[in-house]
């Protein structure tokens, strides 16, 4: 009997699976997105929204906090493929990611009431950043010390001040800049503007 | 009589009220840094916590949003004062007072929640953004605009992006940077950083 052979006769299988894995994290998110917060939510709420039994939750996650760093990692635009040949492209792809991510209303609105909790569950945001955030800000570093190794960037460039004026402008536009959707060209500016110093 | 001798005898005066008015804001602030959030907080709360009669805080603020606002506010640093001078002493002091402010322990924490609020509370937020962020805001503004009146900065400069990078890579130490408090010569360093790439 073959793999689909299998799924079409037994409905129960994978598939099913995969589908209440989905609705368990869209109704996760949804509820933190109508104001929940992570002290509220429950595993009962999250089950009456997805449709689905608790046990069909705790057979996947064994407490509410691993769903929520897996439901929030989700929110994260997929890490880009880089070329690896100009830091310049490189560092455009990168927060060409973050642009797009910004773009996303809910995912920005979930994000917000999540990180405001932080100070009251560390825990929970040091897995979320390591999960998360992490392994796209060692990208983004990984990106610019190559650029000082290579000779494209500054010899003796602050690596850490170069990530904080690349990243930070990004952030400054998604929180503070002109109304409005952030523009198709933000990417490639951003990087430019941060490259001019630190180019060698 | 003089004001002195009638804040003497009536105790009720100005001092008091002034007293009283203090542990309004602070109760408010304690309130929200406790994690009750702007949707939660009432007037019943903060005149209990702050030790107070409702009808005290009515007389000076007609209602909750009013009082937050005003809250939020007090959390801000003082508008440095501005040589006027060197374009790079002034940015350094309005940088300078970003990264007093994000020393305050509470004051970060009351502001996360808050801003985790602004989806929410659009016209709240709005006001807050209005009384205490734009004047800062327009202040470095100011200061970019007159260094490229000046000569100080590259005259094609885009003033926005100049805000970003500065303000950008301030924001990024204070929510990615390395762990601990912030160094003493931080400002100095992102205003050189960024300026790096803005001079002519």
């Amino acid at each position: 009997m073959s793999i689909q052979e299998s799924a079409t006769a037994r409905p129960a299988g994978r598939p099913r699976s995969e589908k209440a894995e989905k609705a368990i994290i869209e109704a996760t998110l949804d509820l933190i997105a109508a104001g929940m917060g992570v002290s509220e939510l429950t595993i009962e709420a999250i089950a009456a929204k997805a449709g689905v039994g608790k046990t069909t939750i705790y057979r996947r996650w064994s407490n509410k906090e691993d769903l929520i760093v897996d439901a929030l990692a989700t929110l994260k635009a997929p890490m880009p493929e880089l070329s690896g040949t100009s830091v310049r492209d490189d560092l455009i792809s990168l927060v060409e990611a973050m642009r797009k991510e910004s773009g996303e209303k809910r995912g920005r609105c979930v994000m917000n009431i999540a990180m405001s909790e932080a100070d009251r569950y560390p825990r929970l945001m040091e897995r979320f950043l390591k999960r998360a955030v992490v392994p796209r800000r060692e990208a983004m570093r990984a990106v610019i010390e190559r650029g000082v190794a290579t000779g494209e960037l500054r010899p003796d460039l602050d690596v850490d001040m170069g990530m904080a004026l690349i990243s930070g402008a990004m952030l400054w536009h998604t929180k503070w800049g002109p109304a409005g959707a952030l523009p198709l060209d933000l990417a490639q500016r951003v990087v430019d503007a941060a490259l001019a110093g630190m180019a060698p």
